[in-house]
């Protein structure tokens, strides 16, 4: 089958920015670095954003455990 | 057994526009470009929907995990 | 093993109303087209149902995620 | 090990009448007409209990997810 | 590997009282008859035991997922 | 692989004191004596906590299930 | 595929100062001795921070299980 697969959006987002949102309505944004098959994940320059929006906290390097992610999307 | 399966909707819907709900209630509705057998999705055009219909923002691609999603449905 | 095991009320539901009750008490009722063995059912002329039994909308075609559902109970 | 199983139950209970306790504290009770190895279990003649004891809701034929039961007891 | 296992608590406390604490801080104490590897265990001369300590209900001869089980302590 | 594994810290507290945090905030301290590849894990003499680190319960032996275990520490 | 993955940020960081956020929003700060695959996770000097930061109490050794790590961040 070489339909596109929903990983794919993972591997060209490497190296670029995505906004992660996780359970429980946090969000975190940063570039991608790695990814596996579980979704975990790891941003760099990554920040803790607000419902609203803004900044929050500057979390550096961050290992997202795939079990905890909603979504994931480009910015 | 040649009976229809569940996933058989996703392939029928695949470039057209679906409504997932998300656990805790929030929806997101966009164009459906993959998924796989975890129902991971990825949605173009998508935009996050209140619970009264109305777009509460506009999130472009994004790529949904399969474990929050509660049902797809074809809009 | 002769006996009858509890997808059977599914496959023999094919073609009719079921109502089925998702976590969080949100219900659905619809027509049972398609179920895999992860219980994700697909329902046509679905309409989500309020708890004292009226109809809050119309959703039409409908994937239902089975770690989602709690029962399902022809109608 | 002839030790009996904690599945025996379920096989002794058949055709007779069980109280089912699920997640979120909802109670049915009903007929056991059949169960799988992940403990879906179907009921006859099933109600929904409220946790004063009275009927709530007369349901017929339910397929319960095992996933959403705490626990099974013969009545 | 010789070393005890956290089974055998199960196995030494057959036909023996338990007392079972269940997500939620649902509590059951009973004379446990039959356990498997998920920690499903069935329980005779049950008993749904309020914070207090107090018996709540009688409940009989009961199966409980052991999906639900915080911890099983003799009594 | 010769690196130390997490579960040595369990290995070398087998007959010492641990405090156990469960899922929703109950602490139980007590003397591990066996655990397994799934974190079930019996202590004895064991207490449960209260926030404020005062014994609420003496529960003497307890078979805690893994699942329910955010963390282990030795006291 | 020689890309780096996720866990190699946990390689890195062993014998090194982490933020651990957990579920229910608790943080664990401390250094990173062991983990495994399960991304179960021992640190030394581990510190309970509030969310303003400060600490609330210092816990020595733990062992986090992975399926309540939200996620890894070097300090």
């Amino acid at each position: 089958m070489q339909q596109e697969r929903p990983f794919d959006l993972l591997s060209k987002s490497l190296g670029k920015g995505v906004m992660i949102r996780l359970k429980g309505s946090k969000s975190i944004r940063g570039r991608i670095t790695s990814f596996d098959a579980h979704m975990n994940i790891v941003l760099e320059d990554a920040e803790e954003i607000e419902d609203g929006g803004e900044v929050k906290a500057k979390v550096g390097t961050i290992l997202l455990r795939g079990g905890n992610i909603v979504f994931v999307s480009p910015v």
